[in-house]
């Protein structure tokens, strides 16, 4: 656990992209992975659920689920199931996306099961309060991001410090063992400096370096000023 | 196509048990590939998403996804995309389920670009009305299961053959180029028999195989008597 | 019944528009009571659920529900029960909006629980297909509104007649009972003209009225040319 | 504010019981606001969206919504919106109740939204930890309400004191400003006794007291041993 959740991290979210689908998905994780052992830096990525278990078997760092289902085995067609995602080598996930916003009693429910399954839990966030309102679950890391930055290009570490210090300060005072990562808008090296300065310990992104030209080179370029 | 919706077909659904997860789901995937080749029969088996890139690189039977959601390639984080189904090997997907329910604009949505993409459509209805009004929608199979049966182990070819014939019968009238399946409770031979004379042209079904001591003895007496 | 749904008729959308709520609900319901008083025409009002028991009490023209949920009376906190709407003097209710779209399932269980109840049932729908799927449920009315053009003042039996025709054509062929209802981007009684033209027997409108300086004006533009 | 908010409080959910419906409703808020007047307890009603308007014109007592939908004033048909409710006559509003579960994003905003227009905002939890959440969003209440017992006739106050406590105390923790309500089973004086020994200051509840042979006698029970 120590391990996965070793920090400086960088969370890449393949979401549900073309250019990280299927073999470009498998081809994006290896890149993940090269820039992974060239510096040191904890890179995790978050495939579609489809291509967990490929991804798992051939590249070395995490990998996690973009979502599970609040669900436990048995009658629940098309559901994904943790234990699922789970056997197929996934060693945490995503919960309470901004494109897949969950119920808050059910947040709990897959926190407390990823938990005790010993996987890592990541819950997204949209402002400081659901920040706060998170931290008191136990979740390993918060990622807040603010939904209007999503995909824009405009780092939240830039255009709303506050959100981030104010995140930080929030989740330290109820629970300083969860760790806040820092979203939206984020692709390049001073803007994950600027998220590590007001107190983040990584970022989840997905389009800065999904749909780049060189995902590579955005990918090192983003851990450069570490 | 012609050849992935053979008829009498037997569509298995692996639902979100643990006996039909990872390892088990490959197995059970590998018995159903025996059974479709001893028998000659079209054995269609449904898995879990993350359990189909596998599945479809080691079995000859086509693989069906359980569900895909009614989204295109984009931001979609933990969403299923129907690309990302078919790159696995998916050849086809259930479509709103029972435990699965979808909005009527989003199984037309769905329908619409399993058919585009060449897959196989098999929506899942819960009456004679929603049927017929499913077969409007021009799927390859509309699937009747009446949720009071599914997992009874009353089979609805036996308990309500009423709701099989009326099926039948207004989807004959609207399109007779939807194939009707019979689900819900159906296990043994005499079932399935019974659900072909009632005018279906196949099965869909779960814990009646999957939950079995021996699921390829049971899956070879349910196909014993077409 | 035959009073509740005469054609043409003009069924009038109260949405949530803050000029449509609370007292400018009930004025404007006094309003388009005056107007089907000096015109002769069936328009019909469906307010907030909340402003349902005074406007019925006030005005003589029939007032529908703009949903009611799929459920029966009994422990659903917050749900909106028909039979509440029918004691506050709704006759009728539309179903699955484009705002408020609907599982299958449930738009077939409302429907039966609305005719059962002696209420009249409006079917929204998004394009020929889904006009179809909802026509064999025997709603009274099938309401097709283009999600592209609602709200956008750019009337459906001009930009898209097809569509309209469309769904005509396939809903006379499916069950000649059930009316047809065009919405979307109506406001002008020539597009009112144009949808009756292309086989409509009324409207569904919100915004075009609702929103106009001057509400009465707007609605006797739009039975003008009837 | 101070008025409606005052301690003990007992708030009675009518829920979509036909008991508690149209009329019916206005009969028990009548009752419940001779018991608050006889007894000078806070009793709090909170009918079907279509009642509140008649209720609120009728009786004294604080009326609130059971549920508020996470919109604004717009194109929403179907939604129950805030401000309607307002002008309806609610001065507060159940969020989140387990028949009614929100995403965790939507109970911030809405918590928020309630406040900006000084009503009450009550959010119902399911245990401990979500409590511990809802406290972190600044609602005047948190009502805990173990879901397997909501309805069971087996008060929370008794079967599960550790849920009522261990929710007092971290709410306390986190926000001693957020009050606490305990629901699931009470019907009988000493539940509610037990409810106030455990550090809540009131109540909320629904089938002991609606569906009771006398209503008024079961609520005068209710508050007799406060």
């Amino acid at each position: 656990m120590k391990q996965i959740t070793r920090t400086p991290i960088v969370i890449l979210n393949f979401k549900t992209y073309l250019e990280s689908t299927g073999k470009r998905a498998l081809e994006l994780a290896k890149i993940s992975g090269e820039v992974a052992e060239e510096t040191g830096i904890n890179v995790v990525v978050s495939p579609q659920h489809a291509d967990v278990w490929q991804i798992a078997k051939e590249v070395e760092i995490p990998v996690f689920a973009q979502h599970v289902d609040p669900v436990d085995a048995g009658g629940h067609t098309g559901s994904i199931l943790m234990e699922s995602m789970m056997e197929a080598g996934a060693s945490g996930t995503l919960i309470n996306h901004s494109e897949q916003r969950m119920k808050l009693a059910d947040i709990d429910a897959v926190v407390k099961k990823v938990k005790a399954n010993d996987m890592v839990s990541v819950v997204c966030t949209n402002n400081v309060e659901t920040s706060a309102a998170a931290a008191t679950l136990k979740p390993n890391f918060v990622a807040i991001e603010p939904p209007e930055l999503i995909g824009s290009g405009i780092p939240v570490s830039k255009a709303e410090p506050e959100v981030v210090e104010g995140t930080v300060d929030v989740i330290h005072q109820i629970n300083p063992d969860v760790k806040v990562l820092c979203g939206a808008g984020i692709s390049a090296g001073e803007d994950m400096r600027a998220a590590l300065d007001l107190g983040a310990e990584g970022v989840l992104l997905a389009s800065g370096i999904i749909l780049a030209d060189d995902p590579k080179a955005a990918l090192l370029d983003l851990v450069s000023k570490i």
